[in-house]
Protein backbone atom coordinates (compact mmCIF):
# COMPACT_ATOMS: atom_id res chain seq x y z
CA UNK A 1 0.00 0.00 0.00
CA UNK A 2 1.09 3.19 -1.41
CA UNK A 3 0.32 6.23 1.18
CA UNK A 4 0.97 9.76 -0.14
CA UNK A 5 -1.30 12.94 -0.39
CA UNK A 6 -3.32 13.97 -2.82
CA UNK A 7 -4.49 10.25 -2.87
CA UNK A 8 -7.06 8.76 -5.37
CA UNK A 9 -8.61 6.41 -2.37
CA UNK A 10 -8.64 8.85 0.51
CA UNK A 11 -9.88 7.12 3.89
CA UNK A 12 -12.67 9.04 5.74
CA UNK A 13 -11.59 8.48 8.59
CA UNK A 14 -14.30 10.69 10.48
CA UNK A 15 -16.41 7.76 9.33
CA UNK A 16 -15.65 3.89 11.31
CA UNK A 17 -18.22 1.71 13.11
CA UNK A 18 -16.00 -1.07 14.54
CA UNK A 19 -17.47 -4.00 16.76
CA UNK A 20 -15.52 -7.17 18.60
CA UNK A 21 -16.78 -10.28 20.34
CA UNK A 22 -15.31 -13.27 21.36
CA UNK A 23 -17.04 -16.23 19.04
CA UNK A 24 -15.83 -19.51 17.82
CA UNK A 25 -17.20 -18.98 14.56
CA UNK A 26 -14.11 -19.85 12.58
CA UNK A 27 -10.94 -21.08 13.30
CA UNK A 28 -7.36 -22.74 13.25
CA UNK A 29 -6.65 -25.06 16.46
CA UNK A 30 -5.79 -27.87 14.62
CA UNK A 31 -2.55 -26.91 13.75
CA UNK A 32 -1.10 -29.62 12.12
CA UNK A 33 -3.93 -28.92 9.28
CA UNK A 34 -4.43 -26.29 7.04
CA UNK A 35 -8.05 -26.18 7.52
CA UNK A 36 -10.22 -24.76 9.60
CA UNK A 37 -12.68 -25.58 12.13
CA UNK A 38 -16.29 -23.45 11.20
CA UNK A 39 -19.42 -23.65 12.59
CA UNK A 40 -21.00 -22.57 9.20
CA UNK A 41 -24.46 -21.13 10.49
CA UNK A 42 -22.93 -19.46 13.76
CA UNK A 43 -20.15 -17.75 11.77
CA UNK A 44 -22.94 -16.40 9.28
CA UNK A 45 -24.94 -15.08 12.25
CA UNK A 46 -22.06 -13.58 13.90
CA UNK A 47 -21.15 -12.08 10.19
CA UNK A 48 -24.64 -10.18 10.01
CA UNK A 49 -24.76 -9.52 13.73
CA UNK A 50 -21.13 -7.34 13.31
CA UNK A 51 -22.85 -5.86 10.14
CA UNK A 52 -25.19 -4.54 12.43
CA UNK A 53 -23.32 -3.45 15.01
CA UNK A 54 -21.45 -1.59 13.08
CA UNK A 55 -23.43 -0.08 10.72
CA UNK A 56 -25.06 1.31 13.96
CA UNK A 57 -22.20 3.05 14.71
CA UNK A 58 -21.19 4.25 11.39
CA UNK A 59 -24.53 6.03 10.98
CA UNK A 60 -24.65 7.65 14.11
CA UNK A 61 -20.73 8.79 13.35
CA UNK A 62 -22.50 10.51 10.01
CA UNK A 63 -25.76 11.89 12.24
CA UNK A 64 -23.19 13.88 14.10
CA UNK A 65 -20.97 14.67 11.72
CA UNK A 66 -23.80 15.91 8.85
CA UNK A 67 -26.40 16.63 11.22
CA UNK A 68 -28.67 14.42 9.24
CA UNK A 69 -29.63 11.08 9.04
CA UNK A 70 -27.77 8.50 6.90
CA UNK A 71 -28.73 5.98 4.07
CA UNK A 72 -27.46 3.58 2.12
CA UNK A 73 -28.11 6.47 -0.77
CA UNK A 74 -25.76 8.65 0.68
CA UNK A 75 -22.70 5.95 -0.30
CA UNK A 76 -22.50 5.23 -4.13
CA UNK A 77 -20.89 2.21 -3.52
CA UNK A 78 -20.77 -1.30 -0.68
CA UNK A 79 -18.15 -3.32 -0.51
CA UNK A 80 -18.37 -6.78 1.74
CA UNK A 81 -15.91 -9.05 2.81
CA UNK A 82 -17.06 -11.33 0.66
CA UNK A 83 -16.56 -15.40 1.60
CA UNK A 84 -19.44 -16.13 -0.85
CA UNK A 85 -21.60 -14.09 -2.67
CA UNK A 86 -24.58 -15.13 -1.10
CA UNK A 87 -23.39 -13.66 2.16
CA UNK A 88 -23.04 -10.50 0.08
CA UNK A 89 -26.13 -10.18 -1.25
CA UNK A 90 -27.62 -10.88 2.34
CA UNK A 91 -25.69 -8.69 4.13
CA UNK A 92 -26.58 -5.96 1.56
CA UNK A 93 -29.97 -7.21 2.07
CA UNK A 94 -29.78 -6.38 6.06
CA UNK A 95 -28.66 -2.92 5.35
CA UNK A 96 -31.80 -2.40 3.29
CA UNK A 97 -33.87 -3.58 6.29
CA UNK A 98 -32.01 -1.87 8.55
CA UNK A 99 -32.63 1.51 6.54
CA UNK A 100 -36.36 0.10 6.48
CA UNK A 101 -36.21 -0.28 10.77
CA UNK A 102 -34.74 3.45 10.69
CA UNK A 103 -36.75 4.87 8.51
CA UNK A 104 -34.05 6.20 6.70
CA UNK A 105 -34.65 7.66 2.68
CA UNK A 106 -33.42 4.54 0.86
CA UNK A 107 -36.59 2.24 1.40
CA UNK A 108 -39.45 3.38 -0.71
CA UNK A 109 -43.27 2.92 0.02
CA UNK A 110 -43.43 -0.16 -2.08
CA UNK A 111 -40.33 -1.40 0.22
CA UNK A 112 -42.05 -0.65 3.30
CA UNK A 113 -44.94 -2.68 2.44
CA UNK A 114 -42.98 -5.68 1.84
CA UNK A 115 -41.18 -5.24 4.89
CA UNK A 116 -43.62 -3.92 7.04
CA UNK A 117 -44.35 -7.55 8.62
CA UNK A 118 -40.83 -8.23 10.01
CA UNK A 119 -40.75 -4.76 11.41
CA UNK A 120 -41.24 -6.28 15.02
CA UNK A 121 -39.30 -9.37 15.18
CA UNK A 122 -36.30 -9.08 17.73
CA UNK A 123 -32.56 -8.78 16.70
CA UNK A 124 -32.19 -12.76 17.19
CA UNK A 125 -35.48 -13.83 15.28
CA UNK A 126 -34.50 -11.39 12.47
CA UNK A 127 -31.16 -13.19 11.48
CA UNK A 128 -33.14 -16.31 11.44
CA UNK A 129 -36.42 -15.66 9.57
CA UNK A 130 -36.23 -16.89 6.10
CA UNK A 131 -38.94 -14.97 4.73
CA UNK A 132 -37.54 -11.93 5.41
CA UNK A 133 -33.92 -12.92 4.10
CA UNK A 134 -36.40 -13.13 1.12
CA UNK A 135 -38.12 -9.73 1.20
CA UNK A 136 -35.62 -7.49 2.04
CA UNK A 137 -33.18 -8.99 -0.81
CA UNK A 138 -36.48 -8.59 -3.42
CA UNK A 139 -36.53 -4.91 -1.98
CA UNK A 140 -32.76 -4.39 -2.05
CA UNK A 141 -32.18 -5.90 -5.52
CA UNK A 142 -32.53 -2.49 -7.45
CA UNK A 143 -29.88 -1.08 -4.87
CA UNK A 144 -27.73 -4.35 -5.08
CA UNK A 145 -27.31 -4.04 -8.87
CA UNK A 146 -26.58 -0.53 -8.55
CA UNK A 147 -24.11 -0.27 -5.22
CA UNK A 148 -23.06 -3.98 -4.77
CA UNK A 149 -23.00 -6.23 -8.37
CA UNK A 150 -19.62 -4.07 -9.93
CA UNK A 151 -17.48 -4.78 -7.10
CA UNK A 152 -18.45 -9.14 -6.73
CA UNK A 153 -16.41 -9.84 -9.93
CA UNK A 154 -13.24 -10.67 -8.51
CA UNK A 155 -14.63 -12.86 -5.56
CA UNK A 156 -17.09 -14.76 -7.93
CA UNK A 157 -14.68 -15.50 -10.13
CA UNK A 158 -11.74 -16.58 -7.86
CA UNK A 159 -13.59 -18.02 -4.83
CA UNK A 160 -12.88 -17.48 -1.22
CA UNK A 161 -9.57 -15.25 -0.91
CA UNK A 162 -10.01 -14.68 3.29
CA UNK A 163 -8.61 -11.73 4.63
CA UNK A 164 -7.98 -10.23 0.93
CA UNK A 165 -11.70 -10.85 -0.47
CA UNK A 166 -12.73 -7.67 0.62
CA UNK A 167 -9.50 -5.82 -0.81
CA UNK A 168 -10.34 -7.68 -4.27
CA UNK A 169 -13.89 -6.65 -4.08
CA UNK A 170 -12.49 -3.41 -4.10
CA UNK A 171 -10.27 -4.07 -6.73
CA UNK A 172 -13.25 -5.35 -8.95
CA UNK A 173 -14.99 -2.35 -8.26
CA UNK A 174 -11.90 -0.18 -9.60
CA UNK A 175 -11.50 -2.65 -12.86
CA UNK A 176 -15.44 -2.30 -13.39
CA UNK A 177 -15.90 1.68 -12.60
CA UNK A 178 -12.28 3.40 -12.82
CA UNK A 179 -13.65 6.25 -15.20
CA UNK A 180 -17.05 6.87 -13.05
CA UNK A 181 -15.60 7.21 -9.66
CA UNK A 182 -14.12 10.59 -9.55
CA UNK A 183 -15.77 12.07 -5.69
CA UNK A 184 -18.13 8.85 -4.89
CA UNK A 185 -18.44 7.52 -1.33
CA UNK A 186 -17.37 3.69 -1.14
CA UNK A 187 -18.38 2.48 1.79
CA UNK A 188 -16.29 -0.96 2.99
CA UNK A 189 -17.33 -3.77 5.65
CA UNK A 190 -14.33 -5.23 7.11
CA UNK A 191 -14.93 -9.24 8.84
CA UNK A 192 -12.35 -11.08 10.71
CA UNK A 193 -13.71 -14.39 12.84
CA UNK A 194 -13.07 -14.44 16.26
CA UNK A 195 -14.50 -11.64 15.94
CA UNK A 196 -13.55 -8.52 15.01
CA UNK A 197 -15.55 -5.90 11.96
CA UNK A 198 -15.23 -2.92 10.72
CA UNK A 199 -16.94 -0.28 8.61
CA UNK A 200 -15.36 2.34 7.18
CA UNK A 201 -15.43 4.93 4.28
CA UNK A 202 -13.22 6.28 1.41
CA UNK A 203 -13.77 9.05 -0.95
CA UNK A 204 -12.33 8.20 -4.24
CA UNK A 205 -11.35 10.68 -7.30
CA UNK A 206 -9.36 10.57 -10.35
CA UNK A 207 -5.63 11.74 -9.19
CA UNK A 208 -2.93 12.97 -11.18
CA UNK A 209 -0.68 10.07 -13.11
CA UNK A 210 0.73 7.70 -12.36
CA UNK A 211 -1.60 7.55 -9.27
CA UNK A 212 -4.51 8.08 -11.05
CA UNK A 213 -7.95 5.19 -10.84
CA UNK A 214 -7.39 4.97 -14.67
CA UNK A 215 -3.79 3.95 -14.06
CA UNK A 216 -4.29 1.79 -11.19
CA UNK A 217 -7.10 0.11 -13.22
CA UNK A 218 -4.70 -0.82 -15.98
CA UNK A 219 -1.48 -1.49 -14.15
CA UNK A 220 -4.21 -4.41 -12.07
CA UNK A 221 -4.93 -5.41 -15.41
CA UNK A 222 -8.10 -7.81 -13.49
CA UNK A 223 -9.60 -8.19 -17.28
CA UNK A 224 -6.35 -10.40 -18.59
CA UNK A 225 -5.53 -11.92 -15.45
CA UNK A 226 -8.76 -13.50 -15.40
CA UNK A 227 -8.78 -14.42 -18.61
CA UNK A 228 -5.27 -15.95 -18.50
CA UNK A 229 -5.97 -18.44 -15.76
CA UNK A 230 -5.87 -22.61 -16.64
CA UNK A 231 -9.03 -24.42 -17.03
CA UNK A 232 -7.92 -28.45 -14.81
CA UNK A 233 -10.78 -30.92 -14.65
CA UNK A 234 -12.17 -31.71 -10.46
CA UNK A 235 -9.81 -35.36 -10.87
CA UNK A 236 -6.78 -32.49 -11.26
CA UNK A 237 -8.03 -30.56 -8.19
CA UNK A 238 -8.19 -33.19 -6.25
CA UNK A 239 -5.06 -34.53 -6.64
CA UNK A 240 -3.25 -31.57 -5.94
CA UNK A 241 -5.33 -30.74 -3.29
CA UNK A 242 -3.99 -34.15 -1.75
CA UNK A 243 -0.54 -33.19 -2.41
CA UNK A 244 -1.15 -30.42 -0.34
CA UNK A 245 -2.35 -31.93 2.43
CA UNK A 246 0.21 -34.58 2.14
CA UNK A 247 2.92 -32.21 2.58
CA UNK A 248 1.34 -29.25 4.48
CA UNK A 249 4.01 -29.06 7.46
CA UNK A 250 5.94 -31.97 6.04
CA UNK A 251 9.56 -32.66 5.45
CA UNK A 252 11.80 -34.64 3.76
CA UNK A 253 10.57 -34.02 -0.12
CA UNK A 254 11.49 -32.05 -2.94
CA UNK A 255 8.76 -31.11 -5.51
CA UNK A 256 8.55 -31.35 -9.23
CA UNK A 257 10.08 -27.92 -9.81
CA UNK A 258 7.41 -27.23 -12.52
CA UNK A 259 6.96 -23.70 -13.24
CA UNK A 260 5.55 -23.43 -16.43
CA UNK A 261 2.06 -21.80 -14.98
CA UNK A 262 4.05 -19.25 -12.48
CA UNK A 263 4.07 -15.71 -13.54
CA UNK A 264 7.68 -14.96 -14.76
CA UNK A 265 9.80 -13.86 -11.53
CA UNK A 266 7.99 -15.96 -9.30
CA UNK A 267 9.69 -17.83 -6.29
CA UNK A 268 8.77 -21.56 -5.84
CA UNK A 269 9.45 -23.60 -2.94
CA UNK A 270 12.00 -27.06 -4.64
CA UNK A 271 12.42 -28.71 -1.16
CA UNK A 272 12.17 -29.35 2.08
CA UNK A 273 15.46 -31.16 3.37
CA UNK A 274 14.94 -33.97 6.74
CA UNK A 275 15.53 -30.44 9.22
CA UNK A 276 12.73 -29.07 7.91
CA UNK A 277 14.78 -25.97 6.07
CA UNK A 278 13.10 -24.96 2.94
CA UNK A 279 14.48 -23.84 -0.19
CA UNK A 280 12.94 -21.71 -2.58
CA UNK A 281 14.04 -21.13 -6.91
CA UNK A 282 13.00 -18.21 -8.57
CA UNK A 283 11.65 -18.11 -12.13
CA UNK A 284 13.70 -16.59 -14.76
CA UNK A 285 11.67 -13.46 -16.92
CA UNK A 286 10.54 -14.91 -20.02
CA UNK A 287 13.05 -18.10 -20.53
CA UNK A 288 12.45 -22.20 -19.97
CA UNK A 289 11.95 -23.60 -16.81
CA UNK A 290 14.18 -26.26 -15.03
CA UNK A 291 11.99 -29.15 -16.98
CA UNK A 292 11.92 -27.66 -20.55
CA UNK A 293 8.67 -25.83 -19.60
CA UNK A 294 8.12 -22.39 -21.67
CA UNK A 295 6.91 -19.51 -19.54
CA UNK A 296 3.49 -18.64 -20.12
CA UNK A 297 2.65 -16.79 -16.71
CA UNK A 298 0.50 -13.92 -17.43
CA UNK B 1 5.41 -1.34 29.60
CA UNK B 2 4.75 2.44 30.86
CA UNK B 3 6.21 5.23 28.89
CA UNK B 4 5.94 8.92 30.26
CA UNK B 5 8.01 11.87 30.91
CA UNK B 6 11.45 11.73 33.46
CA UNK B 7 11.24 8.26 33.14
CA UNK B 8 13.69 5.90 35.58
CA UNK B 9 14.81 3.84 32.32
CA UNK B 10 15.66 5.76 29.41
CA UNK B 11 16.60 4.75 25.56
CA UNK B 12 19.30 6.32 24.70
CA UNK B 13 18.22 6.01 21.17
CA UNK B 14 21.24 7.13 19.35
CA UNK B 15 22.85 4.01 20.25
CA UNK B 16 21.86 1.18 18.73
CA UNK B 17 23.34 -1.60 16.63
CA UNK B 18 21.15 -4.13 15.00
CA UNK B 19 22.12 -6.96 12.75
CA UNK B 20 19.91 -9.58 10.78
CA UNK B 21 20.17 -13.49 8.78
CA UNK B 22 17.96 -15.89 7.52
CA UNK B 23 19.40 -19.05 9.48
CA UNK B 24 17.70 -21.89 10.40
CA UNK B 25 19.58 -21.98 14.27
CA UNK B 26 16.20 -22.79 16.15
CA UNK B 27 12.71 -22.80 14.50
CA UNK B 28 9.79 -24.58 15.32
CA UNK B 29 8.68 -26.17 11.82
CA UNK B 30 6.32 -28.75 13.31
CA UNK B 31 3.40 -26.97 14.30
CA UNK B 32 1.83 -30.00 16.30
CA UNK B 33 4.59 -29.62 18.45
CA UNK B 34 5.72 -27.29 20.96
CA UNK B 35 8.86 -28.27 21.05
CA UNK B 36 11.48 -26.25 18.43
CA UNK B 37 14.06 -27.97 15.96
CA UNK B 38 17.48 -26.56 17.05
CA UNK B 39 20.74 -26.66 15.69
CA UNK B 40 22.72 -26.21 19.43
CA UNK B 41 26.55 -25.50 17.59
CA UNK B 42 25.18 -23.28 14.73
CA UNK B 43 22.67 -21.33 17.54
CA UNK B 44 25.59 -20.33 19.35
CA UNK B 45 27.57 -19.05 16.36
CA UNK B 46 25.07 -17.60 15.35
CA UNK B 47 24.36 -15.23 18.62
CA UNK B 48 27.99 -14.73 18.95
CA UNK B 49 28.04 -13.43 14.95
CA UNK B 50 25.31 -11.34 15.86
CA UNK B 51 26.76 -10.02 19.24
CA UNK B 52 29.97 -8.98 17.55
CA UNK B 53 28.38 -7.24 14.57
CA UNK B 54 25.62 -5.37 16.48
CA UNK B 55 28.57 -4.87 18.90
CA UNK B 56 30.56 -3.35 16.25
CA UNK B 57 27.82 -0.86 14.60
CA UNK B 58 26.83 0.23 18.57
CA UNK B 59 30.59 1.51 18.42
CA UNK B 60 30.29 3.30 15.71
CA UNK B 61 27.39 4.87 16.58
CA UNK B 62 28.62 5.74 19.92
CA UNK B 63 32.38 6.97 18.49
CA UNK B 64 30.18 9.00 16.02
CA UNK B 65 28.51 10.59 18.42
CA UNK B 66 30.77 10.92 21.42
CA UNK B 67 34.41 11.63 19.25
CA UNK B 68 36.16 8.98 21.31
CA UNK B 69 36.26 5.34 21.13
CA UNK B 70 34.06 2.97 23.07
CA UNK B 71 34.79 0.45 25.76
CA UNK B 72 33.43 -1.88 28.16
CA UNK B 73 34.51 0.59 30.43
CA UNK B 74 31.71 3.40 29.20
CA UNK B 75 29.03 0.95 30.51
CA UNK B 76 27.95 0.36 34.37
CA UNK B 77 26.39 -2.94 33.24
CA UNK B 78 25.44 -5.78 30.46
CA UNK B 79 22.43 -7.59 30.26
CA UNK B 80 22.15 -10.65 27.66
CA UNK B 81 19.17 -12.69 26.21
CA UNK B 82 19.87 -15.38 28.31
CA UNK B 83 19.00 -18.93 27.35
CA UNK B 84 21.56 -20.38 29.72
CA UNK B 85 24.43 -18.69 31.85
CA UNK B 86 27.07 -20.42 30.01
CA UNK B 87 26.39 -18.82 26.97
CA UNK B 88 26.26 -15.06 28.39
CA UNK B 89 29.37 -15.94 30.01
CA UNK B 90 30.66 -16.68 27.33
CA UNK B 91 29.23 -13.58 25.07
CA UNK B 92 30.46 -11.23 27.64
CA UNK B 93 34.00 -12.87 27.05
CA UNK B 94 33.71 -12.05 23.64
CA UNK B 95 32.86 -8.28 23.97
CA UNK B 96 36.27 -8.04 25.75
CA UNK B 97 37.85 -10.19 22.67
CA UNK B 98 36.31 -7.86 20.79
CA UNK B 99 37.81 -4.88 22.76
CA UNK B 100 41.59 -6.40 22.67
CA UNK B 101 41.21 -6.63 18.76
CA UNK B 102 40.13 -2.63 18.75
CA UNK B 103 42.32 -1.97 20.99
CA UNK B 104 40.24 -0.74 23.41
CA UNK B 105 40.69 0.79 27.00
CA UNK B 106 39.33 -1.52 28.68
CA UNK B 107 41.91 -4.54 28.28
CA UNK B 108 44.98 -3.77 30.29
CA UNK B 109 48.11 -5.70 29.45
CA UNK B 110 48.08 -8.29 31.47
CA UNK B 111 45.35 -8.80 29.51
CA UNK B 112 46.78 -7.93 26.22
CA UNK B 113 49.29 -10.70 26.80
CA UNK B 114 47.05 -13.61 27.24
CA UNK B 115 45.31 -12.70 24.26
CA UNK B 116 48.19 -11.88 21.76
CA UNK B 117 47.90 -15.75 20.61
CA UNK B 118 44.49 -15.28 18.83
CA UNK B 119 45.20 -12.05 17.34
CA UNK B 120 45.36 -13.62 13.75
CA UNK B 121 42.39 -15.81 13.94
CA UNK B 122 40.06 -15.15 11.19
CA UNK B 123 36.59 -14.76 12.68
CA UNK B 124 35.22 -18.18 11.76
CA UNK B 125 38.23 -19.58 13.50
CA UNK B 126 37.84 -17.15 16.64
CA UNK B 127 34.25 -18.63 17.09
CA UNK B 128 35.34 -22.38 17.61
CA UNK B 129 38.41 -21.41 19.16
CA UNK B 130 38.11 -23.42 22.74
CA UNK B 131 41.67 -21.78 23.72
CA UNK B 132 40.43 -18.50 22.98
CA UNK B 133 37.22 -18.90 25.06
CA UNK B 134 38.94 -20.00 28.14
CA UNK B 135 41.57 -16.92 27.48
CA UNK B 136 39.14 -14.70 27.11
CA UNK B 137 36.89 -15.52 29.86
CA UNK B 138 39.90 -15.52 32.00
CA UNK B 139 40.42 -12.34 30.91
CA UNK B 140 36.82 -11.28 31.60
CA UNK B 141 36.39 -12.33 34.74
CA UNK B 142 36.60 -9.43 36.87
CA UNK B 143 34.74 -7.21 34.61
CA UNK B 144 32.17 -10.14 34.28
CA UNK B 145 31.34 -10.68 38.19
CA UNK B 146 31.37 -6.11 38.14
CA UNK B 147 29.37 -5.97 34.96
CA UNK B 148 27.10 -8.75 34.21
CA UNK B 149 26.85 -11.00 37.20
CA UNK B 150 24.38 -9.07 39.13
CA UNK B 151 22.33 -9.67 35.79
CA UNK B 152 21.94 -13.20 35.88
CA UNK B 153 19.94 -14.05 39.17
CA UNK B 154 16.43 -14.78 37.58
CA UNK B 155 17.79 -16.33 34.39
CA UNK B 156 19.97 -18.44 36.39
CA UNK B 157 17.12 -19.67 38.88
CA UNK B 158 14.14 -19.70 36.46
CA UNK B 159 15.93 -21.36 33.52
CA UNK B 160 15.56 -20.67 29.89
CA UNK B 161 12.92 -17.95 29.63
CA UNK B 162 13.13 -17.79 26.02
CA UNK B 163 11.97 -14.06 24.83
CA UNK B 164 11.62 -12.88 28.49
CA UNK B 165 15.36 -13.82 29.31
CA UNK B 166 16.16 -10.57 28.37
CA UNK B 167 13.82 -8.87 30.65
CA UNK B 168 14.41 -11.07 33.32
CA UNK B 169 17.96 -9.97 33.51
CA UNK B 170 17.45 -6.67 33.32
CA UNK B 171 15.00 -7.20 36.09
CA UNK B 172 17.97 -8.99 38.16
CA UNK B 173 20.07 -5.75 38.06
CA UNK B 174 17.06 -3.57 39.32
CA UNK B 175 16.89 -6.13 41.96
CA UNK B 176 19.66 -6.54 43.15
CA UNK B 177 21.55 -2.72 42.04
CA UNK B 178 18.49 -0.41 42.54
CA UNK B 179 19.94 2.40 44.71
CA UNK B 180 23.21 2.32 42.87
CA UNK B 181 21.77 2.65 39.22
CA UNK B 182 21.86 6.51 39.55
CA UNK B 183 22.78 7.85 35.98
CA UNK B 184 24.53 4.93 35.17
CA UNK B 185 23.91 3.09 31.48
CA UNK B 186 23.33 -0.70 30.93
CA UNK B 187 23.29 -2.07 28.00
CA UNK B 188 21.22 -4.79 26.50
CA UNK B 189 22.01 -7.28 23.82
CA UNK B 190 18.43 -8.86 22.47
CA UNK B 191 18.83 -11.86 20.34
CA UNK B 192 15.96 -13.62 18.36
CA UNK B 193 16.55 -16.96 16.30
CA UNK B 194 16.02 -17.06 12.90
CA UNK B 195 17.68 -14.37 13.27
CA UNK B 196 17.64 -10.80 14.27
CA UNK B 197 19.75 -8.86 17.27
CA UNK B 198 20.09 -5.61 18.33
CA UNK B 199 22.11 -3.59 20.96
CA UNK B 200 20.79 -1.08 22.59
CA UNK B 201 21.48 1.50 25.66
CA UNK B 202 19.48 2.31 28.64
CA UNK B 203 20.29 5.58 30.90
CA UNK B 204 18.79 5.11 34.54
CA UNK B 205 18.15 7.10 37.44
CA UNK B 206 16.07 7.06 40.86
CA UNK B 207 13.01 9.11 38.93
CA UNK B 208 10.40 10.16 41.45
CA UNK B 209 7.85 7.68 43.56
CA UNK B 210 5.89 5.91 42.22
CA UNK B 211 8.13 5.26 39.15
CA UNK B 212 10.96 5.14 41.64
CA UNK B 213 13.80 2.05 40.51
CA UNK B 214 13.73 1.44 44.41
CA UNK B 215 9.94 0.89 44.11
CA UNK B 216 10.12 -0.98 41.23
CA UNK B 217 12.41 -2.97 42.85
CA UNK B 218 10.01 -3.27 46.09
CA UNK B 219 7.27 -3.92 43.61
CA UNK B 220 8.66 -6.91 41.35
CA UNK B 221 9.37 -8.53 44.34
CA UNK B 222 11.62 -10.82 43.10
CA UNK B 223 13.40 -11.99 46.10
CA UNK B 224 10.10 -13.34 47.66
CA UNK B 225 8.49 -14.68 44.16
CA UNK B 226 11.85 -16.64 43.91
CA UNK B 227 11.59 -18.47 47.71
CA UNK B 228 7.93 -18.86 47.14
CA UNK B 229 8.72 -21.46 44.51
CA UNK B 230 7.12 -25.06 45.39
CA UNK B 231 9.81 -27.97 45.37
CA UNK B 232 9.23 -31.04 43.16
CA UNK B 233 10.76 -34.75 42.44
CA UNK B 234 11.94 -35.12 38.97
CA UNK B 235 9.29 -37.69 38.47
CA UNK B 236 6.49 -35.67 38.80
CA UNK B 237 8.00 -32.55 36.75
CA UNK B 238 8.42 -35.33 34.16
CA UNK B 239 4.31 -36.63 34.46
CA UNK B 240 3.04 -33.04 34.36
CA UNK B 241 5.77 -32.55 31.20
CA UNK B 242 3.88 -35.59 29.92
CA UNK B 243 0.50 -34.58 30.33
CA UNK B 244 1.71 -31.33 28.82
CA UNK B 245 2.78 -32.89 25.19
CA UNK B 246 -0.43 -35.44 25.27
CA UNK B 247 -3.00 -32.03 25.61
CA UNK B 248 -0.82 -29.41 23.62
CA UNK B 249 -3.30 -29.14 20.40
CA UNK B 250 -5.51 -31.94 21.74
CA UNK B 251 -9.45 -31.36 22.41
CA UNK B 252 -12.11 -33.19 24.15
CA UNK B 253 -10.43 -33.07 28.25
CA UNK B 254 -11.23 -31.16 31.19
CA UNK B 255 -8.44 -30.61 34.02
CA UNK B 256 -8.29 -31.08 37.26
CA UNK B 257 -8.84 -27.53 38.21
CA UNK B 258 -6.26 -27.96 41.11
CA UNK B 259 -5.54 -24.51 41.28
CA UNK B 260 -3.74 -24.45 44.41
CA UNK B 261 -0.29 -23.48 43.37
CA UNK B 262 -1.70 -20.65 41.43
CA UNK B 263 -1.52 -17.08 42.37
CA UNK B 264 -5.18 -15.36 43.46
CA UNK B 265 -6.48 -13.83 40.76
CA UNK B 266 -5.25 -16.03 38.05
CA UNK B 267 -7.27 -17.38 35.57
CA UNK B 268 -6.81 -21.48 34.53
CA UNK B 269 -7.86 -23.49 31.81
CA UNK B 270 -10.57 -26.18 33.04
CA UNK B 271 -12.04 -27.73 29.69
CA UNK B 272 -11.55 -28.00 25.69
CA UNK B 273 -14.35 -29.58 24.29
CA UNK B 274 -15.07 -31.56 21.05
CA UNK B 275 -14.88 -28.11 19.10
CA UNK B 276 -11.86 -27.30 20.31
CA UNK B 277 -13.53 -24.90 22.44
CA UNK B 278 -11.50 -23.25 25.94
CA UNK B 279 -12.98 -22.63 29.03
CA UNK B 280 -11.82 -20.96 31.95
CA UNK B 281 -12.09 -20.31 35.60
CA UNK B 282 -10.72 -17.69 37.47
CA UNK B 283 -9.04 -18.24 40.72
CA UNK B 284 -10.55 -16.01 43.71
CA UNK B 285 -8.52 -13.59 45.69
CA UNK B 286 -7.81 -15.62 48.89
CA UNK B 287 -10.29 -17.63 48.89
CA UNK B 288 -10.81 -21.50 49.03
CA UNK B 289 -10.22 -23.58 45.29
CA UNK B 290 -13.10 -25.95 43.41
CA UNK B 291 -11.61 -28.68 44.99
CA UNK B 292 -11.08 -27.48 48.35
CA UNK B 293 -8.05 -26.64 48.36
CA UNK B 294 -6.91 -23.24 50.15
CA UNK B 295 -4.80 -20.23 48.42
CA UNK B 296 -1.88 -20.36 48.81
CA UNK B 297 -0.16 -18.40 45.23
CA UNK B 298 2.64 -16.00 46.28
Amino acid sequence: MLIGPDAPIAFESKLRGSHMAHVYDFYKPNLASEYPVVDGKLSQTCYLMALDACYKYFCHKFEKLEGKQFSINDAEYFVFHSPYNKLVQKSFARLVFNDFTRNASSVDEAGKEKLAPFASLTGDESYQNRDLEKASQQVAKPLYDAKVQPTTLVPKQVGNMYTASIYAAFASLIHNKHSALNDKRVILFSYGSGLTATMFSLRLREGQHPFSLSNIASIMNVGEKLKSRHEFPPEKFVEIMQLMEHRYGAKDFVTNKDCSLLAPGTYYLTEVDSMYRRFYAKKPKEAPCENGAVANGH
